[in-house]
């Protein structure tokens, strides 16, 4: 774990999937290795503006959003997150952790708006470069138990109002993407808190290497 | 003048250089050859998800918003106006008439900020495709004179407020591209405005057989 500057540490899954509840585990594994500069931010939002922006996407509206101005938005408050805050905590040796990132906006909109991938990897490409997470942790879950969880704790949002099939689209979209992708790994979400917890302290050990 | 879809022409040019008021010359020479079906366009905005993404970009902040997440905001508001309005506006026939579009992008962000032209080019190509005017009028103005113009009407929002160099970096841009477009013609915007609207009523009738 030796490092000159910071690294970044995502966590992905659908609603209810626990992230939220991972951002700690991993702050806690952090913890007892003696790091004590962690910056957790969450997408999309994570600074004032960008906020506004997260504000735009899920709020309900009587307009209907276009597909291809949700993804916008998306990448708009990515990167406005990206510049004003994690490059710089990773510039001064932070470890950042991200409540979702990149591949949400691949998944989602890739996956469960039917967006080609390509167009999305345009898009990243143009704003963020090659700009993308030392590790990603993938919660994978069943949708329904996912929303489940998730609408115990209130309303449901735009997204979170979408059908059952949008969110099997958007979980086979992750399966297919960290499959692909070596920095990413797959945890089984639909375990018990502690077990989850446990098992996310077990793959960052065995990922210490490249932390 | 025989159309089978409607038809759409954007107003160009800095601020205050009486995009707003040729807009109103524009409406009345489609009045006089008897077309009544006329939708006029803002952008950024235009409908009320796409007006709320404008304030994020007017509106005088602490936080700066980046350059890339600005880029990605125009263009949402972009894709929300032309998906919901202007697109289905031109199938049922209509004429469209936009105070500012897609090269205000290509001049403000290219130039003015100066992201690379070919950057702007992907994302637009991306989430627009094809999409663009049947004519584009160009209103040439010193910048100088247009914000004299335009700081006559009230406080300057944060665009309005750039440095005097921005916008003759987008009035540079403005006029490269200008040059290159076929279906895009200037106006020497500093005449009185009796002469601003003659000059505009000549040119649409030398473009007739465009519209
Ligand atoms: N493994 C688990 N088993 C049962 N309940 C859990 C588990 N993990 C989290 N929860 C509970 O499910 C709810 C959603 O968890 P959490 O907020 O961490 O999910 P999330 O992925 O962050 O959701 P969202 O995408 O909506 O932010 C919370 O009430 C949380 O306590
Ligand atoms: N040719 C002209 N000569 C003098 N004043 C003009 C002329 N055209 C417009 N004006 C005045 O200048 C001001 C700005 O004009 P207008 O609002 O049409 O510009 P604009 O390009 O739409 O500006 P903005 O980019 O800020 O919307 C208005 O008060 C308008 O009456
Ligand atoms: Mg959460
Ligand atoms: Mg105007």
């Amino acid at each position: 774990m030796k490092q000159d500057t910071g690294k970044f540490i995502v966590i992905e899954g659908l609603e209810g999937a626990g992230k939220s509840t991972a951002v700690a585990a991993v702050k806690s594994w952090l913890a007892q290795r003696g790091i004590t500069d962690i910056v957790c931010t969450r997408e999309p939002g994570g600074t004032p503006l960008a906020e506004k922006m997260r504000s735009l996407v899920k709020e309900v509206s009587d307009e209907t959003l276009a597909d291809n101005a949700e993804l916008l938005l998306m990448y708009a408050a990515r990167v406005q997150l990206v510049e004003t805050v994690i490059k710089p905590a990773l510039a001064r040796g932070a470890y950042v952790i991200g409540d979702r990132h990149d591949l949400s906006s691949q998944a989602y909109q890739g996956g469960g708006r039917g967006i080609c991938l390509q167009q999305i990897q345009q898009i990243k490409q143009a704003v963020l470069a090659n700009f993308s997470p030392d590790l990603t942790i993938y919660m994978d879950i069943d949708p329904e138990l996912g929303l489940s969880r998730a609408s115990a704790r209130g309303e449901l949002d735009r997204i979170e109002q979408q059908a059952l099939a949008f969110f099997e689209r958007t979980r086979h979209q992750y399966k297919s993407l960290v499959a692909l992708d070596p920095h990413a790994i797959t945890i089984d979400a639909s375990k018990s808190i502690e077990q989850v917890a446990q098992a996310i302290s077990l793959a960052l050990t065995e990922q210490e290497s490249r932390l």
